[in-house]
């Protein structure tokens, strides 16, 4: 019990501080000084004005809607003289963060639910109706074999299926593009942006853009940065591709739109940047199944459709206010030292 | 090779400690035990208990699927009366995380491909066909020129061009708004979440909510916050808006349905909250280019669309579970302070 | 002024270091160098080896299309023979990141605007015209009233409406479901990724993939782990549900794919993992308002839509690399020790 007593009272009213010597020496107290100023500089120069370590974060909320403006006019055999305008090429007519532009097609016109010869291949080929089983449903295939085995053309037979007739071939793809012209349509992106955290809200129309110049601008990189109007083929020749060539088996191409605005400067200062990257990479080694093709169908049924699908993406972007956060404990870690250090003389304010 | 073996007999049997005095005094023992004292609390008050820097996160995977119900009766001059169910207001008919409903329209009926007078506007009016070149596109027209000069109407000439005709006019949008109607339509949110880490699932439609109540209620901050069915015009007006202004240029509503859960606690407790805000900000700097619409074709060609967008956003969520992790080295740091402190008199736990 | 001076100079050119005393111990030396190799090894082995706290992380950019592929024959008094592919049950036609598979239909046919008897229930049943308002619109009806009660059948008389007649009844949902052989559907998923600081990129058809093997693959855990076509009714299996269940009533299932490369290894090593999961949980709880379903219209106006969405979702991924980076912050604070303790013997470096 007295123990006890003793090792509270020890616990309580008792201090341990390290002996300190004091060297007078010009060269060693100049060093010693040095040392904490570097790191200081380092902490303040890293931590605070790089890192920006005062500042609280948030992520942004977005929302994006696109137009696309343009005409192509075509004259095909198949499909005679035809105008295209936005509410035939896309597909489907909103979505969001993103869009859907035809550049291509594979049309089957007037297809109808009937039977007809399916297309000839390493499966379907056949000599007579023993080839072709009744009901059999190939994953690949057009339709449901009927058991029967007809004429494809003058010089193959192929098993029959009831599908929708005639059945699509899409062997060959259209080259150049038959939308070869989506090369000048433009892309308005209307972005507006919201930092919950600091009810902060910008869109990428700044507030001195005028009516008249967005009716005429173009985004350039150098000398119309912020107008938000796109031209499709450029979209493409800024992520490094070639447009027509992109326009025949279709891809995919991400814009970035990024926010990276310190708020504790001018709300003008936050503007927005814009980025250009084809997402479906294709490498040397990506030669099986490239592009980007889906199936739709119009009042005749049905196109098969080739799409440059232009991707909207927001990047992760950030905000910056002045709010002490946890970020603030490995500072606190470091300016510890100097009291420490300073109080040595003095007997006792150590943490 | 003797220094070197003395070297390492040093390195390896030698210990260095700093010489430590003892203050007996009830003043500089109690405020070193405070000051400890205080940093402690701070640690566990702010890192466990404030932060729960003991629990592991793990973010939302989340589904959301919406069903908007309601009916609107139209009578105009050029459509006729008209039911619009939700096969016809809500366009495509389904999409993820999004909803499209129509509330306005600027319908040009019985559309088809030919040849008319293009819009009057400062390019495209013209005297002669001189003034028109064969072929031209405008990116803001509507279709290719023809090089000739036609009547638009008694008073005015405009190019002609092939184009889906008549052309489009959207100078004049409806107002009040089409389907004003809308602003009764309610939609339902069904909204699943898991959290893949603690293997938690759960719904918005909370256990205890019966079909009963599912067909009658409706959300209200106050008397019904948990039932997933919204009117639009009570989530526009939570937004600070007026629902009747915004169906005539179309806007954007953000629904955030924030699942702050403490894992640690009964799951019941892991409840869902719903805010609303609008994302298209409508400041009195952007007068250019407001509203949002889009162009759509039904069976007759065409309608100009416009639309409230209520996008549906699941908003950054957070779960919480006690495991240790690496946001515990922190805490490390500063409990070393305590055996550092407590060793120096029993000569050699330093770390 | 001379206090002051006295005071910098004693700030500049002063040093304190504590008064070190040499144990020349084997058991306390050894102890001491112990307890720092067990801190080292903590640090090396936690930090660096485990977590990686050395590597940069980046999030990948991704984009995913979708391709399904499938046939299906079915006979019913109302529709008659009919096939259906690709274009029929997929709607819309594409969409980002997710697909929607129909797999049951109440269809309505023939519906056009007009007046009717609106569905029996306990509002809408009337026994005179006295029981209907005029103009009444009932959120969960399918039209506006016209205050007369009619007979809906032989036994039972509702209220009137204007709306698309005849109306929708989806009280009887087929069973099994209308194309329940959508289970034998593939689906292929073309996923590019991209880690913009590495500048890295890679996709799900590995670069060894044969056109051959890709014509013939169907993905399975263990016997193809990397081929990229998945059956409906295996990942529905996969997330330990019944497809043909599942099938009737709709529901949402989410495919993971896992890149987490560490991209200081052979890029051949960053390969896709898949997992699958049913995002809709069906716990006995959750009974009100199962499944998915929607409305849409084709050519005849309508069928009502069930349809199993397939979500395909990318998890958050991540990729490594060596460069240094705040997370090297701790580390430095704990090797730090290692030079101070050897310092103390030659007076000076302390930082």
């Amino acid at each position: 019990m007295a123990g006890c007593a003793a090792a509270l009272s020890s616990f309580f009213f008792e201090y341990d501080t390290p002996r300190i010597v004091l060297i007078r020496s010009r060269k060693v107290g100049l060093m010693n000084r040095t040392v904490q100023l570097l790191i200081l500089a380092y902490v303040i120069g890293w931590v605070f004005v790089w890192e920006k370590g005062y500042q609280e974060t948030d992520s942004v909320v977005s929302s994006i809607t696109t137009k696309v403006k343009g005409v192509a006019l075509t004259n095909t055999s198949e499909l005679g003289l035809r105008v295209w305008d936005v509410a035939d090429y896309v597909i489907p007519p909103q979505q969001e963060n993103t869009l859907f532009v035809m550049t291509n097609i594979v049309a089957t016109l007037n297809q109808r639910q009937s039977t007809c010869a399916e297309l000839p291949d390493a499966k379907t080929v056949c000599i007579s109706d023993d080839n072709c089983t009744f009901g059999s449903i190939d994953v690949h295939g057009s339709g449901v074999a009927t058991g029967k085995c007809v004429h494809y053309n003058a010089h193959v037979k192929t098993c029959e299926v009831i599908a929708w007739c005639p059945v699509e071939n899409d062997t060959y793809v259209p080259r150049p593009a038959f939308l070869k012209a989506a090369e000048n349509f433009t892309l308005l992106i209307k972005n507006h942006i919201w930092y919950p955290k600091f009810n902060f809200t910008k869109r990428n129309i700044l507030p001195n853009t005028s009516a008249t110049y967005l009716k005429s601008c173009i985004y350039d990189t150098k000398s119309d940065p912020f107008c938000p109007i796109f031209r499709l083929g450029q979209i493409v020749e800024s992520g490094g591709q070639s447009f027509q060539q992109m326009a025949v088996e279709g891809g995919i191409m991400g814009i970035q739109i990024n926010w990276d605005c310190n708020l504790d400067r001018s709300a003008s200062h936050c503007i927005p940047k814009y980025s250009f990257h084809r997402l479906d990479n294709q490498d040397s080694d990506h030669t099986v199944s490239p592009g980007y093709n889906f199936s739709a169908t119009w009042g005749h049924r049905w196109y098969h459709v080739h799409k440059a699908r232009m991707a909207v993406h927001v990047s992760q972007q950030r905000g910056w206010h002045c709010v002490d956060c946890p970020r603030l404990l490995p500072i606190f870690r470091i300016s510890r030292q100097l009291p420490t250090s300073s109080v040595c003389g003095h007997a006792g304010k150590a943490s």
